[in-house]
């Protein structure tokens, strides 16, 4: 696909819920392509599956490289207005469920409010976005009753979460957040400009 | 060292040839710095040095990452109008001779046009800029003499590429290029705008 083909304007979003970067993306993103006009079309997957396949571990044992990412996230959260506060839980949501109920709430249309809510609760608040009672208060915000955390973990959500990672993997991707044009990926939250730019060209 | 101190504008740019996201730094970020009235002090280090240090190979064995490395400088090359070709060359410069000579050009003040001719060397003739005619020829093409090269490996040289990369050590840098104010450190070229605003905020 090319940009300006015709083709309404939207980009495909591959997020993970303990990706740190995608703190800026679920504060920022949705009201961003909002206002360039871009739809997003919100993918949750296992990130963390596709590193275990990779063999790769982008901060373990490399603390410069670890300690510059929470300074950038930081200053990049001042620079577009996002209150911020460095979480001492990491990595998080060990059991995805997070991950699951995002991908239930991007097939109902609510993935953009879960995710701003659920990266609240672990930065600002320091809880793991994946622990139950975290997950019950998050979607108890968003007036969403708490079955819906049951409800994820059925089978064809979790269908649709491997679907995503499926495709992630097919995509080349290895790292989170991602936007994705047909097959030309934008990884990371600071490519978002580029990859709306990308949408837009020509159109 | 805080943002509008009121100290001159400047930013420290610690730069290794050898970094394949330095080709974008090395095309726009003197014009761009220039057209903000922030002065550039080049700072050429062994990245090499840190990585094997730090046990660090970001992209061997990572073939999904280093696909979408050199995809993301063409289209980020694109975005700035820089011409773009994509070397067969990598890693360059085993001997870091094009590294000591931009040190050299740094102290005389044309490390911007160095570090311009040595990249377009490595990706538009796909040259290794340490080789000894490549490097011949673009010092030819800056108007330099042939023996700068062999100046470039003087004790003194040498020892001030050796102090920019403890420098960098101690900054806890791992990667290149990095747009440097007093401790704060903006890694890679898509930090060039967060830097310049950091060093103009509340001048």
């Amino acid at each position: 696909m090319q940009p300006g083909d015709g083709a309404a304007a939207s980009l495909d979003c591959y997020v993970f819920i303990g990706s740190t970067y995608g703190f800026l993306t679920a504060h920022r993103a949705a009201s961003f392509a909002a206002a360039h006009g871009v739809r997003l079309d919100w993918k949750p997957f296992s990130l963390r599956t596709l590193l275990r396949e990779q063999d790769s571990s982008p901060f373990l044992g490399r603390p410069a490289k670890l300690a510059y990412m929470w300074r950038d996230i930081e200053r990049r959260a001042g620079r577009f207005g996002i209150p911020f506060a460095r979480p001492s839980r990491y990595p998080v949501d060990g059991q995805e469920r997070a991950n699951h109920v995002a991908t239930l709430a991007a097939r109902e249309g609510w993935c953009a409010d879960f995710l701003r809510e659920a990266y609240r609760a672990w930065f600002l608040e320091d809880r793991d976005p994946g622990d139950p009672a975290a997950l019950a208060l998050v979607l108890e915000r968003l007036g969403r009753p708490a079955e819906v955390a049951m409800r994820a973990e059925a089978p064809d959500v979790v269908a649709a979460y491997v679907a995503n990672t499926d495709r992630a993997r097919a995509l080349g991707i290895f790292g989170a957040p991602d936007f994705v044009r047909g097959d030309e990926v934008f990884w990371g939250d600071d490519r978002l400009e580029d990859a709306i730019a990308w949408c837009l060209r020509g159109a």
